[in-house]
């Protein structure tokens, strides 16, 4: 390969480097692999809504043919208007696109914001995602460590801001971490992004399994927040549309002109069938998603009432939320080794620190990340008895 | 927005542009549009195809779930299998990736040889996609004027290459001209290619539409044919499915696992439902897809019966092929503001010249592409009365 094309600036799919120390290592019934590496549904959509999507495909023609770039405006409005309700602001629809999933949501905010050369502030843990997206695009991803609880601080990205800086990244509940930003500390955020004429880009893919009542933030209540905001989402956990690939933008009508050139060339249009789909779904199943969330939430009872199993070894609980609890280990090596040992020794599959990190980060090396949306209470029991009696060799 | 983002680095989508055109204007039943500006078919695939995905939408569960960033492995081994067959060569399944169509099969091609300053050979008229995502991601897009026959010439590429070349791509059968590029013809590039070590990209989107018999080009023979080609390949037009967005590059593993680096960041797997509509389309509906080629070929065989209505008043056919017919209009406006003027007095949409060009260049401004794939035999004969009736005021 030619040594300067953008695909070289970055490295391999880590979930798939993972996958592959899966290779070779046998599993029996009786200890069968436990793979809290990956942060989907295994499950489909429930029995409606893929009734729904048999009936469009057999019988509404223009579900098979193109869209608009941006998206169906059907989508578009529901979006605006349930977005509006739940954050209690204004929100158009040409405020509204669609993609073909919240990676390329990101893809297509960062070619509208920033070119060859150009500044993104990334809180550490980040997204491995995001960092090979600015790789590829010869942007910089300028690493904030965060600090207690696992936050950013205000103060930490302000010190990084640069004539180069085009915007921040927050993801919220985060993906590393699991940890859910309390709304005054999205509000710093983007009253710095404002003070300093950059944007702010919250991912907001794990919105649906929050915790907390109510509104996550308060920006969209703004009358201007779409100088300042841009937010990103995914159909793909709440209604199990991984394979339908659909999530949102939600930005500036000016700054929405410029995401349709970059899904013109990248997309043309997001696929039509994965819109309805995605349409049906807000509008029929928010009693479902309600319960899926119980479920989600019941789950991350069962990690902390598991917690002492680890915490008796000598490992830390750092962040807990959404699909993701994220741990320090007790142990010399380094994560990316043991997460590697883990799944000879104790028939595990998670994914580790290093992933998440600039490679000079030796925090890192300390940390684990363990998505538990697919395992159950049992399960979860059955995977810190394993993870507690560990032993490198 | 800033000024150095990625997309500011570009123009709007064109067909967007066309689109606007229509506003405000009014048409009649007597006096309906005849719009032959968009390259893709209007109607909905088969029924027994819409039945096949209704089918696996409501029974089989992976079809909603995430699959493999390169595409699912029935659809890339039966793309291996009928190519092989078709070009008489060896492809293997690990040398295809699934693309949500084309445009992205483009995009991946790009980002996977080339980086910022590096240069690509596109002929011209060029398909304005390709320059759209080649101005955004920092890769400048070197015009080759085409000469006799629309046909772009070896020496004249080899005259262009510099030591920052990457790619020649070539697009055939031809978007905008509709020419089938000949066998000798691919080869000549295939080995300036070699010969530079450098890629040739072979853009086929339109070749089930091809009026020649047997394969349109024999590089796939070679032993050594994945160093030096990228073969793109799009289902919207073959099946109909324009909205579930699948295409196909084939190329070399290694090309390929960077490829990968891509897709994973902006699609993280092509939507599934869509590769299923599309393997089910191989392997069930070839005779279909010879019938709809024997209709393509009819409306060809239409603009040539009816071509005299046009010559007599000055006009040119400079190409005709798959869906296109390529003229050079008689008159002194430029191509942009004849084709706006064509909707209010002729009630014709079609594209201009100067939006598969290069602003500096002035063949554009005589040139007009006719995307005839959706007009009927009559609508052909009503077209060209409307074309040959127009005068400027």
């Amino acid at each position: 390969m030619t040594l300067t094309s953008r695909t070289a600036a970055t490295f391999s799919p880590p979930v798939m480097e993972a996958r592959r120390w899966l290779d070779g290592v046998q599993f029996t019934p009786e200890t069968p692999l436990l793979n809290v590496s990956q942060a989907a549904p295994l499950d489909p959509p429930p029995q409606a809504l893929r009734a729904h999507i048999a009936e469009v495909a057999l019988h509404d023609d223009t579900a098979h043919l193109y869209g608009a770039v941006l998206g169906d405006d059907a989508l578009r409005q529901e979006i605006a208007s349930q977005w509006s309700a739940a954050y209690g602001g204004v929100i158009v629809p040409e405020q509204v696109g669609i993609t073909a999933g919240c990676n390329q949501a990101f893809a297509a905010t960062i070619a509208s914001l920033a070119g060859e050369g150009d500044e993104v502030i990334l809180p550490t843990p980040w997204y491995f995602n995001h960092k090979m997206w600015l790789d590829m695009q010869g942007v910089t991803a300028v690493a904030l460590s965060v600090g207690d609880g696992m936050l950013p601080s205000v103060e930490g990205a302000a010190a990084l801001i640069t004539e180069r800086t085009r915007a921040i990244v927050l993801v919220s509940p985060n993906n590393p971490t699991g940890v859910e930003y309390p709304p005054e500390l999205l509000r710093g955020f983007y009253e710095l992004a404002q003070a300093h004429g950059i944007r702010l880009i919250v991912d907001e893919t794990y919105r649906d399994f929050d915790s907390r009542v109510g509104a996550p933030h308060d920006l969209f209540g703004d009358d201007d927040w779409s100088d300042a905001l841009v937010h990103l989402y995914s159909f793909s956990k709440a209604y199990r549309l991984t394979g339908h690939r659909v999530g949102a933008i939600v930005g500036g009508v000016g700054f929405m002109a410029e995401v349709e050139k970059f899904l013109d060339t990248v997309a043309i249009c997001p696929n039509r069938l994965g819109q309805r789909a995605a349409l049906w779904g807000m509008q029929n199943l928010g009693d479902w998603l309600a319960k899926e969330r119980l479920d989600i939430l019941d789950r991350r009872a069962a990690i902390t009432d598991n917690l002492h199993k680890l915490t008796d070894k000598g490992w830390r609980l750092l962040g807990l939320g959404a699909y993701f609890a994220y741990f320090e280990h007790p142990f010399e090596m380094a994560s990316d080794e043991l997460a590697c040992d883990l799944v000879k020794q104790a028939r595990v599959l998670v994914l580790p620190g290093t992933m998440f990190m600039p490679d000079a980060d030796q925090d890192g090396k300390k940390q684990l990340r363990i998505a538990f949306a697919n395992v159950t209470r049992p399960e979860i029991g059955a995977l810190f008895d394993r993870l507690a009696a560990y032993q490198p060799n």
